[in-house]
């Protein structure tokens, strides 16, 4: 046990405060979400497992959706990036899109934790599951509404997308690893559009 | 040791046979292409580490795109999936790809051998290595040459239909399993074909 003094804060007091709430609901979330999916798993439920009132799950994290993205650790987040993209004229969507997605991706402050997530997804079972859920019933609708499209073809740009990510992240295939993140944009945009202009 | 008889057939014996050289071969490259990945790995190093004489490797597989697949047990090559959807009109292409490929991926007889490769190439570093640069060097030249598309087309169609594979079959999202095969189908095809007009 740690002994309260001064000059070592004691566990039990860092625990009472607010961060600290925030990171049990947060580790709570994500075992929860690991043993049971993201479908089943409901925010009473976390808040009870971190032994919280339930009202302080939406306070801190706003939603499921929100709260998935935190126990997570994903530093950003995906329909924020597609509202962002969908601001703008219907003809340059695929490129804005493209452009988002890649630079993201790419960038050194969230490339890694992104990178980081979707190997974990890729190779973990539960980390699969839950993520498999949490795309299917929460990301496509959303991706649908933010960017206009149908829920059918915003799950062919997001299984594009995907298979880039891990082409390019997990598989490292020298076709998707040589290019520079210019040069994928190139490349996708123009067909992400064609997809688009296809709905 | 196992004893020689007319009832339980030595397996020194079976050994010199010319099924089991070829066993041989395909265990020799399937090590290396773990250990070295497929760019390094030569048809004279499998021959050598096999102890057979090298000009039995291309008796035996053709190429090394052919060993590789005969390695990695595959039960088709993507390379004559594509070939025969090449076959007919091209304002049916994406359509014949789609099929081509949904069938083969959910059919009871291939479909697990290519769910099993499919998750052992993305969960394992090695694996993995050896995928990418396979799919790199000579799968996407060869989907390009039979399919009549750019390169670049080749990558973005294998990028999105590796992205429904893995979302289908390795993360079983709900959005990409509970579609039968004919709804995928119907979902890809003209999305797939509008990428392949776009080119």
């Amino acid at each position: 046990m740690v002994v309260s003094t001064p000059e070592t804060p004691a566990r039990s007091g860092r625990r009472a405060g607010p961060s600290t709430t925030r990171d049990d609901i947060r580790r709570a979330a994500r075992e929860l979400f690991a043993s049971g999916g993201f479908d089943k798993t409901t925010m009473r439920a976390v808040a009870t497992r971190a032994g919280v009132d339930v009202a302080l799950v939406p306070y801190y994290f706003g939603n499921k959706r929100g709260l998935f993205l935190a126990a997570m650790e994903l530093p950003i987040d995906p329909a924020e990036l597609v509202a962002a993209a969908a601001r703008g004229p219907r003809e340059g969507l695929g490129l804005r899109l493209a452009t988002g997605f890649l630079t993201t991706w790419d960038s050194p402050e969230s490339g890694p934790a992104l990178q980081g997530f979707l190997r974990s997804a890729v190779v973990d079972d539960y980390a699969a599951r839950a993520f498999g859920e949490f795309t299917s019933r929460t990301m496509l609708p959303l991706i649908a509404a933010e960017a206009g499209i149908s829920e059918d073809t915003a799950r062919v740009l997001s299984s594009m997308l995907f298979g880039v990510a891990t082409m390019r992240y997990v598989l490292a295939a020298p076709a998707f690893t040589r290019a520079s993140t210019q040069e994928m944009i190139d490349v996708y945009g123009p067909r992400v559009q064609a997809v688009i202009d296809a709905d």
